[in-house]
């Protein structure tokens, strides 16, 4: 099972690899199919040794960084490959699989930030991407990954995922761009075709099984018993690393700042635990010298992750997550528990929940100063609204909401808040078109009352 | 009617304005409330004096730009506002309502490039954006030019426009962010919230009126006579000073080589008109020393401008536009004719056309190659794919295709195309989901037959 890496010195391999989150010895090559740890279970990370990395030193590195940002030299105009040495390092150049993901927007939300008395605050747009969301910066280098061991012999011929939203439509599109065949399994007569167009379109093979979400799961389970499909599911560690650009992104597009907080949406714990390695890294490398405290934004109907939070984490609570208009972390069982509690514990963090009216109300209210956020994203901004009431954020931090997908992606939950048809939601900023008849007096005194309000 | 420029020396009022693009002499500010030539009626067009350009060099220039491509420096991270001193250097910097547009991926299409035979295929994807279109590059130069007038005294209390597409999401979404009411008109009945949800959450005054759409536009005219309210209509020529930065962007993006062809999907003929400007500029510059040719690419079904190039625009032809997939480019009487005319001919230019079904086959084609295109890229993937099987673009030329906005704003089209429900068209490359057992070997065996075509 193990492969070799030829086009790069030996040290690559050494230097870069998996290892157990628990503690376990042995390392395993990042080319290897493997999710989890052989002896233990626990999930794996990649780890980059730190010593070779010290080769250069912090403002070498932040220079190459800075020189990298949106050059035309491909691939370092994309903001993960841009960091190439500390993602994946043996990549080599034909397989890297990039469509420009990451180098986002640091969308500064002057009005937005006034309005709820914290004028130095910002929004981080990962879903003005190709695929809309931020899954992008992990699937990139997923799916290089995948392409440098089937361009080295593995028996590796396709790429899988159970998902019906935005880590299917990542998937599909890289594998599609790659030209590796995608498989997307989900539960029959539960999704819609708008729900898996971005999927369909990209020609992923979309199979609909006669069974429930764990049904899929087990069936997942043997189908890839043979290693013949590489998994891309949330237990794959290899999305982590790009995930874990963003804070670095962050960091350089306010040349090499911290900021005070960062607050993100969060469910299978996979992106709190992937921005805080690479403030560690960061840090481990002398690029900054203390790291953001992190929040953790959770729907209150799917929120496990603050009720372990509220217990001191002394044990991960699981449960059965409600519906939430939220539902990309409708999540009830957290994959990345372990390391996303190291994450808010070396972070001095917090987790914090919205109901569904507060994330709706948070999403409406930004939209009003010109953004279009997805309901995860309301769920960030209301939490962030009810830390700044407590008094905990202070109208002088400098403050960042990772925003994980477009509005694009949700227009249903838009749609139903205008037209005030949401459960459990008061849509107190409903803006419908008003009805007028075809008269300029009426036009302009309408028009003139609002301009008044 | 008369507006002064202050922070800036005057020779920049005096370099840069309005004139009428038939060859009246009078110079208007750009920051006075003026669509259309005060003399003779014709369109106006930013005019860039260039002596005082050419006080850089070209290198210089070129230099400055890559600089400035995604500095963190604000605003010139903006593909539209790194070019400042060609677009509007008279602006102030606290006036700039800039959301981080342009600089958008310059897709590499590798895979459909090999398929149709033309390697070197290159996809501008402009819809990954703050709104989801290349409206954006407009409407940022617009909302700053109109946040100046009213810093200034002017007599502008909102904007507005007469649309129910990507013009309407991006002037809703600018004047948000810059705090500047926004007014929608459209014919009442006709438009869901759905199609209307980015003005509606921007917190556009949206007014729907008992009249169709001529009637609308003439409210609207009455409305503003008085200049309180700015219109964004498509006969503003401020939106044209962003949008040519596409071009220039483009080009940037090739270290400053241009491509044989650029193909570019028309209605009412700005953007071709825009493409073309930054052109002529760089050449007036020194910074290239010839023009790609020109594709405008039109849907069958509403193709005024096709039908004027086969008559070798001896006139101008204009028609009723019938309903066609690529409903924003459907316009029957374009207004940027002449403009576009210009762009054509001395671009040695084509004019093409693609009916529904070579549209949506186009888009479907690309999607399967990691894309995810909207039916108006379609149309010029079409037109594309046209020209190179009659040999007018050759398998070694360098071609670009602009893709003007996100496939996530029409996913109704492709939910249509995949279930094989629109009108004239046959879809080819549906990819439905496949109903299967819960049991491994039927879908192991359903894998392995994919797998093998």
């Amino acid at each position: 099972m193990s492969s070799v890496v030829e086009s790069k010195p030996e040290t690559d391999q050494q230097n870069v690899y998996f290892r157990c989150i628990a503690g376990c010895t042995a390392k395993h090559s990042i080319f290897d199919v493997i999710y989890t740890c052989p002896s233990c279970g626990s999930l794996l990370e990649v780890h980059h040794e730190r010593e070779p990395l010290k080769r250069k030193n912090a403002y070498q590195w932040q220079q190459l960084f800075d020189s990298r940002a949106s050059t035309s030299i491909w691939p370092y105009g994309s903001g993960v490959w841009g960091l190439r040495e500390w993602v994946i390092p043996s990549l080599a150049d034909e397989n890297v699989v990039s469509m420009f993901e990451g180098n986002t927007n640091l969308f500064w939300a002057e009005r937005l930030g006034k309005q709820l008395g914290i004028p130095d605050l910002w929004i981080k747009l990962c879903g003005n991407s190709h695929t809309g969301s931020f899954k992008d910066l992990g699937m990139t280098v997923l799916v290089s990954v995948v392409k440098q061991m089937m361009a080295r012999g593995s028996s590796v011929q396709a790429v899988a995922c159970a998902s019906t939203g935005d880590t299917s439509a990542a998937l599909a599109a890289y594998a599609a761009y790659a030209g590796i065949p995608a498989i997307i399994f989900l539960p029959a007569g539960k999704v819609s075709t708008a729900q898996l167009i971005q999927p369909v379109a990209n020609g992923a093979h979309v199979l609909a099984l006669d069974t429930d979400f764990d049904g899929c799961m087990k069936i997942v389970q043997e189908v890839t018993k043979d290693n013949s499909i590489y998994l891309a599911n949330s237990m794959n560690s290899l999305r982590i690393e790009g995930q874990k650009t963003v804070g670095i992104e962050i960091v350089r597009q306010f040349e090499w700042e911290v900021p005070d907080w960062i607050v993100i949406p969060v469910g299978n714990l996979g992106n709190i635990s992937a921005l805080h390695k690479g403030f560690q890294l960061m840090i481990d490398l002398g690029l900054i010298n203390r790291m953001p405290r992190l929040v953790a934004a959770q729907a209150a109907k799917a929120n496990p992750f603050y009720e372990s939070f509220k217990n001191g984490f002394k044990e991960k609570i699981t449960m059965t997550a409600q519906d939430t208009l939220a539902n990309a972390i409708r999540i009830g069982d957290p994959v990345s528990y372990d390391k996303a509690v190291k994450a808010i514990v070396e972070s001095d963090g917090i987790v914090e929940q919205a109901t569904e009216n507060e994330l709706a109300a948070a999403a409406a209210h930004a939209d009003l100063t010109g953004m279009f956020t997805c309901p995860h994203t309301g769920v960030a901004l209301a939490v962030l609204s009810k830390l700044v009431k407590k008094g905990v954020i202070k109208s002088s931090d400098k403050t960042v909401v990772i925003s994980t997908a477009h509005g694009l992606k949700f227009t249903d939950f838009k749609v139903g808040y205008h037209e005030s048809t949401l459960a459990d939601v008061t849509s107190e900023y409903a803006n419908p078109a008003v009805h007028l008849p075809a008269n300029a007096d009426a036009v302009k005194a309408e028009i003139e009352k609002r301009l008044k309000r």
